[in-house]
């Protein structure tokens, strides 16, 4: 077993990198950290992790950390893990960051959208970005891992194929996606109250959303132009689950069939992806609680189109599982441990 | 009072109307009809209705509602309208249809979308359009009103003022909608079922949905082109609510503030349309119960995609709300009566 | 028109308040206060209310209320209503008020469930108890009206018949009951965060909450005993309803239509009451939104136990519209006005 | 490994068992039965168990099952058990039946309630009542296991030590319990349908629930006396869980803590089982997806009523999850292999 801690454990990424954990073969979560709940029993926070992990929050002490732990998975908001990431890694502790502060290659880049200085920019080029799927080759031995955001997880992965490929315009991609709730953290507020939220369907951060050049600086490297990308995210009425729907113009025509063998090609080995019949779309309660990507595709024959739509889990392949995915790569464990169980089916 | 019919009175739209008839300050729910529910008591089929409407279901007979009601609304399936409002209107009933049968002025496009011979030709030319927002010229008088589609009503709304300014590109609009399951009517269904929909969104009918070719008539007229629609519906997990995001190609650089005044010039006496302020995006649960429609305006300048999010009841300015407005108009009473009530803020 | 106040005018009640006066048609919204809100432009806060009141909340200055208000709903927690009713009072306005402070006769048990000493001891004998189906009497000409609480109302409602006629056991009840989440207000906190909601039902404050006097004191009063209520408050993951199950003991064998029998002519009169069929139960969505309560009435002849159900609005029967009613008839205005509008099916 | 088959696999209760013996160390789902979807690939009804379950369902022919497996598990309508299970039996395969017609042992009180003849008279003493924190001791080898229903489980579990043990009263007990929308099944109907359910909230079979039956025989066989049960279900708003609320009557004063300890004495070896701190109170959340319950306790001392609330999953612990439970003790595995897994805490 290879002792592991989570950083911002009782967070909703950090909560779900703790059940994940527990049922992992050989990553094991010794060590749950938190500045705020530290003191309090796990299963009190978390009734139904209870049964599963006796343990306390304890205080996120980086010396602490490395004289128990392997690796430390950081569930923490942007600017932490630039805090915390340096001495972790100076003590030798693999660092798999679910944070942002790692998965922008130009720190001003960083800066611009974050509002805030970037303050480790020596490790900017040493973090691998944490999409398999993407590029699995650097993941192995690495020291820093910067996992994608949720958005962007999906959204890479619903454009790739086709930018690689060519058959799309890859200077401008227009992403509609629709993100539950749980997204937005365990900190209560009122754009997450109940009743602001039920039955209410709303965009935000329309232009502004911190996940845009994340998006752009992917999907360049795949198209080798300069992507713009329209991202429009909105607010859905549910706990869990991510869609994202890309519009891309074609180059050429291509028939639904010869998109999806594109996109099947493309993915033929992952184990987590799934490319849908054509005519057949993917729903978030499909892949709720999996760390799965589903992927359905339609082409607008008459408007020269490509639809192209990826649900995912925000919290496990849009987090928490993308972390622990990437970890069993850089650790040379099966790619699958510890995510490779069926969920409930509603 | 005006006496009015509901013909096909149980369902969504059906009763939605009931309840703003219920209320009218002039037209009064004389006959509510329903082939399925006949013999029924409105407040046994809805016991929200019951303190409102003492009534019984009764057969949809034309001659009925011919001998008791000047204005007819169709609130049943397409091709339900194409059978009943000939004989509607040749017994001088004017006929509101909130059904599919008589929006697309090309039969052949409605057959094409439609699957089903379109089998009253003759009045096609006759029928106005019933958007009042895009055109309220002809109602006044009108003897048939094709009401339109949820979908198309959000849509147009959210393209007019930037296709008839000219200052986006008009022969292809990107539209990413989604609805409540109300849209989806009163019929229970594998699609509508609580477990199957709850924490479940998804798209549904890419490329093939029949509000296409309305939204493109629509917009063709508007641009003056043929305005090609990539139209994108998705099911998300609430009753009510339609929210239509436009992506429209600029063909000029423009503020925020520009836009927005734009929008706002284009609809300065509307009465039931609000333009937010840049920076706010509206949401499906300000306009829940009411007949508004909300948009909000982003301009992405660095794409030159201008971003217009129309947000709507389907149930209300997608139905039955805008009936209202188009027999109001129709019969020259004031056109927000009936309308113009508050609505709970959750 | 009467110029009215509502103190506390963002919150959920003095939203729904703000809504059902703008449509009233003799009470006038004149002023909305709002210590935390004040500056603020109410359309700003609430979109949906924006074409209809154009104001901006201010500060709540009692002398201010005074001189342009005869009337001042106070939608505040409780002891905000201590600290504003006397001055308001002295200055002649009549206060409805939907807090807490002037529910409960004996201050000692105000002190014993609130924690807080009760400091105007003189004025809970003029307080009338704004519940009209239970004794609407004193409400004309009155000074000070207490509104009740919603589970109170339900509650209620749903005993007084069995044991005002003593066909039911009066001194012990038992109320299992059931609250949407706008019950807990518009501030956001850990109970009322989307995703620790959404798919969760729990009970909340068992044998401790705050409403427990008040149920007591009302079943007291119609029993002529000193009535114990085993009161079960549970949090549901929806935004509006309250539904209150009550077991009441049998002291006489009595069949279903008896019962119903027994509840009708009880509630004969009653403007905003149905008594369903036996067999029929009433769901929160049928009063979602309006003044009404619906029961629904089984007798389990193999126990011995009356089994009603009240359902109700939790911010309309159970907060605002009740205000609303009581204020309608203090001021000898027609009950039902303002409160009689038909409301969605869904 | 064990093959198994799944009688009724497309079901929820059927698609819960795929899922979780897709997971199980020793059991293989071997066989998926289906009259309605035989043809169909898994994969293509429920696309979340595409990744784990390459299979067929095919018609549920018992030759074939007998042929094939060892055990079957059942998860029919009632009556098709019965048509169905001694010919399982008679061919040496063990029964694991999720129905309803082996849990009542007097044939007259399973026609009463359920109206049609019970066919296999034979069997009701043979078949061991699947609920293994009741009695587990008649579990292994059984050849024909009746898994109680989901309401059953929670309240029994509830009740239990309370009678047991003398502290309650046992002739009477009142259980208002709470379900969500799964527990109607996967067929879509008007009560299952989106809108209708949404923000509605009622209770359904006042009086004429069919577990009520099942809970008086469990309740009787721990109090020793003819126990009646007032049981009334509700329909909540959620896909998942289930919350029984027993109001049992004291015959002593006790503590919350004393009866806190009481249940946990009483449940002190169960896997699957929580009693939590005084004052504490389970969700439904708490369980989602797992095999547990949770029991919260509050004594109303004031009326001298203890108050217990079990949640549960109700296709989990209420179904699926302890068709396992059982499947392992007959067979002598451990209990809680294939159901020991933490699920998500949101």
């Amino acid at each position: 077993m290879i002792d592991v801690a989570i950083v911002g454990a009782p967070g909703y990424a950090g909560a779900e990198l703790t059940r994940l954990l527990a049922a992992h073969p050989t990553l094991r979560p010794a060590m749950l950290t938190s500045a705020a709940e530290a003191g309090r029993r796990v299963g009190d926070v978390y009734p139904a992790l209870a049964p599963f992990v006796d343990a306390v929050y304890v205080e996120p002490d980086p010396a602490e950390i490395a004289a128990r732990c392997r690796v430390a998975f950081l569930a923490v908001p942007h600017t932490a893990a630039l805090e915390i990431a340096p001495a972790l890694l100076e003590a030798h502790v693999t660092v798999i960051d679910a944070s942002a502060d790692f998965r922008l290659k130009d720190p001003a880049v960083y800066e611009h959208w974050y509002g805030v200085p970037h303050t480790a920019h020596d490790l900017l080029a040493e973090a691998v970005y944490g999409l398999p799927e993407f590029d699995r080759t650097q993941l192995p031995g690495a020291r820093l891992v910067a996992c994608p955001g949720c958005y962007p997880t999906a959204t890479i992965l619903a454009a790739t194929p086709a930018l690689e490929s060519g058959i799309a315009r890859g200077d401008r991609v227009i992403v509609d996606a629709k993100s539950g709730v749980s997204g937005a953290g365990r900190t209560p507020g009122p754009g997450t109250h109940f009743p602001a939220v039920h039955e209410s369907l709303a965009p935000y951060k329309v232009t502004s959303h911190r996940h845009t050049p994340e998006i752009e600086q992917g999907l360049s490297l795949v198209s080798g132009l300069d992507t713009r990308v329209v991202f429009t995210p909105h607010l859905v009425p549910m706990t869990r689950g991510l869609l994202a729907t890309a519009y891309l113009e074609l180059n050429e025509e291509i028939s639904d069939a010869e998109a999806v063998t594109l996109y099947r090609t493309r993915y033929r080995d992952e184990p987590f992806i799934t490319v849908h019949d054509a005519g057949r779309m993917p729903s978030t309660l499909e892949v709720r609680g999996s760390n799965r990507a589903h992927i359905g595709i339609a082409v607008d024959a008459r408007a020269g189109v490509l639809i192209v739509v990826c649900a995912i889990d925000n919290l496990v392949k849009g987090t928490a599982g993308q972390a622990v995915q990437c970890a069993n790569l850089v650790l040379d464990l099966p790619e699958t441990a510890g995510l490779d169980l069926p969920v409930p089916v509603v």
